[in-house]
């Protein structure tokens, strides 16, 4: 089966729109994904950025925010800028990368993505993680003491070290054989070049 | 009649892309194309940048050819990798700014995107805008004289500023109505905006 990688972060609002859309857009295709989480923070640092360029670059930040109200509205997404931005979400990345190649992944990213861009809600939390855990039939207390083990904990590290080494910039950003596409923009080429082996209209390099 | 104004420059690579499409798209959907050449050097610095942000992040750099290489191959467009990013290209720039509402300057346009990321050659050079412009049936030293006047490396000026103002921060960039929409990526976006007044799945704000 084709597999299409998706590195995201729960802090990133052009994830959001890619975590949405992968899914439905995978099982048409017959395309399977793999979720690959990881941090924004440790990728921005590397390019000499405090945070992201959305804060650092004003003119682009106030754009980005009609953007993204532009891009939900087209792709049928509910939409509330959140009052933090970019928001705190070690915790629940910790629970991702833990959970990564877990059923759960999907829908658990869904609904982080979720309480951060539509509900606004603060999701570096114990209780508000361990809540979306038990919606999703999965034994909350325990897991959140997996993701918090020091192993875990290194395991995302090793996660962004990767994406780093991958040549990552940002996210969304999806791997298809080895073959780089960034952003939510790309998603449909990326999705594509799965489902297809090669695409006629994409040069491979 | 609908307008979509389109803000580029011969230097950027997006913006071929941009430049090469919008004319088919605007006359098929029936709106009028202004054409806003523009510096981007200067909206680079305003926001601490020395050049093209493709040559300050290596990794991004890395991946813009690639992705260049692709969106070319996508758009049935001809590509090649220029010897010199960003090249300069002022001299073309400010024929393109004295001749912005000439009949020409569709094809003069093109004209110089195509020997930038086609043919790499060096645009920034009186031999080079004059054959374009002799091809193209436009008294070449007159329009060179005037393009090289006071007056007119004022009005490249005051149109760089006007970017600024608008909110601008890279190219292409097209304003429909006010609203503004950023990179090749949202040019049918913008296009949609512009031929149905407002377009559903766009939010307007």
């Amino acid at each position: 089966m084709n597999i299409i990688e998706v590195w995201y972060e729960f802090g990133s609002n052009y994830s959001y729109l890619s975590v949405n859309r992968i899914g439905d857009l995978a099982r048409s295709r017959g395309v399977a994904i793999k979720w690959e989480p990881f941090l924004l923070g440790p990728v921005f640092k590397s390019l000499g950025w405090e945070t992201s360029p959305f804060i650092l670059q004003e003119q682009k930040g106030r754009y980005v925010w009609k953007d993204m109200q532009r891009q939900c509205a087209k792709f049928g997404l509910a939409w509330n800028r959140p009052s933090t931005f970019p928001r705190r979400a070690l915790l629940p990345m910790r629970v991702a990368v833990l959970g990564k190649d877990q059923r759960w992944i999907e829908t658990f990213s869904k609904r982080m993505m979720e309480l951060n861009f539509v509900e606004d809600v603060d999701i570096d939390s114990v209780e508000v993680v361990s809540q979306v855990l038990k919606n999703l039939g999965v034994e909350a207390a325990t897991t959140i003491e997996q993701a918090q083990s020091d192993a875990n904990k290194q395991k995302l590290k090793d996660q962004t070290e990767r994406a780093l080494t991958l040549g990552v910039f940002g996210g969304p950003t999806f791997f298809v054989n080895g073959e780089m596409f960034w952003g939510n923009d790309r998603l449909d080429d990326a999705m594509e070049y799965a489902a297809r082996g090669r695409v006629s209209q994409l040069v491979n390099s």
